[in-house]
C-alpha cells in the first residue's frame, strides 16, 4: 500500500499463494462444518505424521491468543497459575486474556526471552516450601514459546530438562509454535516437531505468522490429555464455523513440505539481513537465529532508515539508543532483502 | 464431497466467489495488521452509510459465539445477565460461553423464535418490584435475533416497541444478526439497516452464514457506547492479526449489492421450496419468510427422504413426526432446488 | 425491636445461648488461624462421628451462598453446568454467583421444591443423545436442598435413587443443607446423616439457619474428593481469618445433642402452627413437614395479619391471594406460638 | 493452648470484651437480616461521623481477602488490572482471588511494603505512551495498604501524591486497611480518617486485625461511585445473613474511642520490644511504627528463641539469617511483652 521496503512483521501479507489455491479449488465444495470434513481429517493426520505421534489429538483454532487462553484455561485448574517468562506473550501482550479466564501469569524472568529448567524447579520448589502455599497461587503448568519472543531458540536439551523438571512434578508443559516454522527451519535448531510431541503436554503449531490466513494446529500428544476440549472451544468463541478453511491450510503447509519451504525462505533472508548489519557493525540485540532480526540503533539513524523502510519498533534502549526488528517471512524476496541491504550500508557505522 | 442434494445448512461452502477473488488479487500486499489497513476502513465506511449512521463504530469478529460473548460481556456490569427467548443461539448452542464471561442468560418464553416488548417489559416490572431484587440478577441487556432460530422476523413495529422498552429501562438492545442477508432480502421484511441503528446499542451484519469465509461486523450506532471494545476484543481472543481479511470479505459484501444478491438467491429458492412443501400437503412448523424451511415430517417419510437429500434434523416433533429444515444460501442452485421438489413430490402425502 | 410477634425467618436472633457461652468462655485463648486450632478439629471429629464416616474431609464456611459458589465451583470442569430445580437457592437468589464462577444452572421444574431422579436421568438422556451435545453445557453435577426452599423432604428412598442416577452417570451429587436440622428433627425424615455421607459427594450442614451465629459445614465424604479445596475457599474470599469460630460454633451444636435440639424445638413449634391453620381451614400451601409453614391467604386477611405479626410475603398466588410463610428456629417461644394460634383462629374463615 | 509466649500474629484472640458483651446482650432480639438492623445502621453513623463524610455509603464485609475481591471487581472494568505493590496482599497471599475475578495483578517494586506517587505515574505512562497498550492491560485503580504488609505507613504527603495521581488519570484509590486501628494509633501517623474520606475512592477499616471476631467496614466517600454494591456483595458470597453481628461489632469499635484504644495498646507494647531490640543490638529488618516489628535474626538465635516464644517466620534473610516478626494486639498484656523483653535480653548479641 505504500512504496516504501517493508520489515516490520511477517503476517502482513495473505497467505502463502499455495494455500489460496486450495482454498479457490474446493470453494463450491460441500462439507459439515466445525472441523467435521475430509481436509481436516487430512491434515490432522498429515500432522500425526510429522510428529511421529499416531495417537495425537489435533485440534485447529484461529488464532494464538485464543489458542493460548483456551488450551492454558483448559490445563489449569481454579486454583493454579501458568509459570511464564515475563516476555511471554500471554504476560504482556494478550490483554489480560489468561486472567479473564481465573488464572494468574506466574511470570520468571527471562534471558532473551527464554527460562530455565531450574528457573522452573526453583520456583516450584519456592512454592512447595512456602509454609504459606496454600494461601499462594499454585504452579499449575509452564509456558513458553519456541521459537521466543526475541526470536531465540530451546535447545533439545534444554527443552529436555524443563519437561523433565515438568513431569517430575506432574505439571504439563505447552509451547507456543506461533512461528514455528522459523524455528523448524532454523541450522541451528535441534528440536524437531517428534521431540516436542515427546516432550510436550501440548503445543501449537503457527499458521498465522507462517503462510496461512490464520490458523494454529493444537496438538495434543496423548489423548484424553485435555478432556471435552471440543466444548472447551466452542465455550472460547474459537470453533470457526467452516472448519475445513483451518483443515484445507493446514493440508497444504504439511503437503510437499510447504512448512519447511516457508520457514527457510524466513530463515535465509534472515541470515542475510543479520550478516549485513554485522558487516556494517551494527550492534546486535539478540544472536537470534530465526526470522527476527533484533539491532541496537542510535535514534539518530533509526529516524533516517524509518523514512525508507518500515521495520517494528521493539523498546527504548537507552536515552539515545533504540532497539528494532526486522522480520521476514515466507513473502519476503530477495529483491527486498538485496534493497535493505544496500540501506543498512549506506545508514551503517 | 458426496452424491446427495444438500440442503442441511447455509455455511457448507467456501466463500461467495466474488470474495475469493478479492482475497486473490490483494494476497500479495502488505498492511498493518488487526484492522488498521485500507479494506477495513472502506468496509467500515460503506457499513456505515449503508446504515444511513455515519458515526457507528464498527468492529469485525470472526463467528457468532465469539461476537456475542465480546459484545454481552462488553455490555453487562458484572451482577447483570442478558434477557434472551429460550431458544435464543446464546441460550442452548453456545456451549455456555455467556456463563464463562460470567453473566447468566435469563431466558424468556419464545414463540417462533421471538419475545416481544411485553415480555421484557414484564421481566423489568418483575424485577423491580420483587422485594428480593438485590439478591437476584438484574436483567441488564435484551439479546434477540433477526431473523430469529426459527427463521421467523422481527417486523419494525415489533423491534420499535422493544427498543421503545428498553431504552425506557435504559438497558441496550442488541440484535444477533448471523444471518441478517435472509432477513434483509425477505419480501416480508420492513426492517432496514437503519432502523436498527437507530433501534439498536449493538447488532451484528453475520458474514458467515451469508456469504464470506467467515467473519461477523458489529455495529455500534452511538460510538463510545462501549470504551475500549477492542481492548476487549483482544483479551476475548476475537481479534484477527490479519484484520484486512474481514475488510476485505465485508468490503465486498457491501459493494454492488452483494449481501442483498447473496439474501436474495438464498430467499428465492427457500420460497419455491415452501411452495412446493404446501402444493405436496407437508405440515409446515413454521411459516418463516427467510432462507430456512421448517417441515414437520412423519419419520419413515423422513427416513426415505434422508437416502437422498441431506437436511437439517431439528427436534423430535412427537413420536412419529420430527421437525426437519432445509436451509439455502448464496451457493443454493436452481438445479438443486428443482431436484429437491421432485424428491418432495415422490414423498408427498 | 418492635413489639409485633415475629415468624418472619429462622435467622433473626444471634446464636443459640450455648454457642455464646462457648465463645465467651476461650476467648482470650490464642489458637492458630484459619481452621488450624483444637476446637475446628474437634468439631470435624463429632461432625464425622455424627456421619458415621470416620474419613470425611470437613470445611467450615460462612455462609449459604458463598458455600455453594465454592463447592458446585470446585467440583465442575469450565464446561460443566449443574441441574437444579428452578425453585433452588442457586437458581434464583444468589445474585448469580454459580454464573460469576463461570457456570451455568440448568433448572429442572420443580414440585414443592423438589426433582426426582427421573428428570435427572432424563436431562443427562436428553444430553448425551443431542447430537449437539458438544455446543451445548454439560451437565456436570446436581443440586438439591434438604429441606428444601418449600420446607420439603426427599425421603431416604428418593435420595437413594437420585444418587444411583448421578454414580451411574459418574457426576457428583452436592446437597445444601441450610436448614438440614429442621429435616434431620422431622419426624418425616427418614434420611440421617450417615445416609447423606453414603449417598452424596458433598453436603453441607447448616448453622446460620439453625442456631450459630454463622457457618456452614461442608462434608465430603470421600477424602481428595475436591483437591486444594482448601485453595480454592481462600481464592473464594470464605476462608475466615479466626477459624475457631466456627470450629467452636459446630463443636458446640454437635455436643449434647444440641443440633437436635434446636430443630426439634422449630419442628415442635411449626406443627402447632400447622395443626392450628388447618383447625381454622386456612389453605396449606404445601404440606411440607420441617419448620417453615406456607399458607395460601387472602389479601385483606393478610393485610390484617400483618398488623399485628410479622411472616415472610412468599408469591403471589392469584390475583386476591398470596403464599406467605411462617418460620420457627431454635428460638421461638411456646408463648409466641400460642399468640399466633390466637390471632390465627381470630382471622380465621 | 500451650504455654509458650505468643507474638505471632495479631488475630490469635477472639474479639475485644466490649464486643462480646454487645453481642451478648443483643443476642435474643430479632431483627432483619442482611445489615438491615438498627445496630448496623448505628454503626454506619459513627463511621461517617468518625470520617467526617455524612454521605459515605458503609459496607460490612467479613474478611480482607473477600473485601479486596469484591470492591476491586466492582471497581475494574473488565480490560483493567489493578496496580499494586509487589508484596501487597492481593499480590501474593489472596491465592489469586483478583484473578479469579478476571483481572490481572500489575505489580509494581515495592520498598519497605510501600510505593510512591511517582511510580504510579510513570506506569500509567507507559502504558498510555505505549503503542501497543490496547494489546495490554490497562492499569484501573490502585490499592495500597495502611499500614502496609511490613507495618510502615504513608504519611500524608504521600497518600495527597498518590491520590493526586490517580484523580489526574481518572482511576479510583483503594485502600486495604486490615490493620487501619495500628495506623491511626501510632505517633508517626498523620493520616486520619478525614483523610482517607477526602483522599481514596474507596477504603477499608480492618476488624478481622483489630478487635472483633470478624468483620472489614468498605467506606465508599462519594456515594453512588460503585452501583449495585450490595448485590455485588451477594455475587460474592460476602453478604453476612445476620448481618447486624458485623454492625454490633463495628458499632462497638466505634463507640468510646474502642477502635483507638485497641489501636494504642498494641503500638504501645511494640513500641517496648522495639527499643528492647535495640537496646540489645538486634538488627531491625525495617522501622516500621505500628503493631508489626520485624527483626533480622541468625539463624541459630531464632532457633533458640523458638523454644520459648511464638512468632512469625517472615522470610528468609541470607543463608544464616532469618526476618521473624513479633506481633502485638489489643490482647497484648504487660506481662507477656515483659517476658519476651526477658527473653530478648537473653538470647541479645
Amino acid at each position: 500500500m505504500n512504496n516504501k521496503l517493508s520489515f516490520s512483521s511477517d503476517y502482513m501479507e495473505g497467505a502463502h499463494p499455495e494455500i489460496l489455491r486450495r482454498l479457490l479449488e474446493t470453494n463450491l465444495e460441500k462439507t459439515s462444518g466445525y472441523g467435521f470434513d475430509p481436509y481436516s481429517d487430512s491434515a490432522k493426520d498429515k500432522i500425526r505424521a510429522a510428529c511421529h505421534c499416531p495417537d495425537a489429538e489435533i485440534y485447529f483454532l484461529i488464532g494464538g491468543t485464543q489458542t493460548n487462553a483456551t488450551v492454558i484455561g483448559a490445563m489449569l485448574r481454579s486454583y493454579q497459575g501458568v509459570l511464564a517468562p515475563e516476555s511471554g506473550h500471554i504476560s504482556i501482550h494478550e490483554a489480560g486474556a489468561i486472567e479473564f479466564g481465573g488464572h494468574k501469569v506466574l511470570t520468571l524472568h527471562q534471558k532473551h526471552g527464554k527460562i530455565t529448567a531450574e528457573q522452573i524447579k526453583d520456583a516450584l520448589n519456592t512454592y512447595n516450601n512456602d509454609v504459606n502455599r496454600e494461601y499462594m497461587v499454585m504452579p499449575g503448568m509452564v509456558y513458553i514459546s519456541q521459537p521466543t519472543e526475541y526470536g531465540t531458540l530451546y535447545s533439545l536439551d534444554e527443552l529436555r530438562h524443563i519437561s523433565k523438571v515438568c513431569r517430575d512434578n506432574c505439571i504439563p508443559l505447552y509451547v507456543d509454535g506461533a512461528r514455528l516454522a522459523y524455528a523448524l527451519s532454523s541450522p541451528e535448531n535441534d528440536v524437531t516437531l517428534k521431540d516436542m510431541a515427546e516432550l510436550c503436554d501440548a503445543f501449537y503449531i503457527g499458521g498465522t505468522k507462517c503462510g496461512a490466513l490464520f490458523g494454529e494446529a493444537v496438538v495434543i500428544p496423548k489423548p484424553g490429555r485435555i478432556p471435552h476440549f471440543f466444548s472447551i472451544i466452542k465455550q472460547h468463541g474459537a470453533l470457526l464455523a467452516k472448519g475445513r478453511l483451518l483443515g484445507l491450510q493446514f493440508d497444504a503447509l504439511f503437503s510437499d513440505g510447504l512448512y519447511e519451504k516457508i520457514g527457510k525462505n524466513a530463515i535465509d533472508n534472515a541470515a542475510r539481513i543479520r550478516s549485513a548489519l554485522r558487516d556494517n557493525r551494527y550492534q546486535m540485540y539478540t544472536e537470534a537465529p530465526t526470522n527476527q532480526v533484533f539491532v541496537i540503533i542510535d535514534n539518530e539513524r533509526m529516524q533516517h532508515l524509518s523514512e525508507k523502510v518500515e521495520f517494528g519498533f521493539w523498546e527504548k534502549y537507552d536515552e539515545n539508543h533504540t532497539v528494532i526488528r526486522f522480520a521476514t517471512s515466507w513473502a519476503t524476496t530477495e529483491a527486498d532483502v538485496n534493497n535493505l541491504i544496500m540501506l543498512l550500508a549506506e545508514c551503517g557505522v
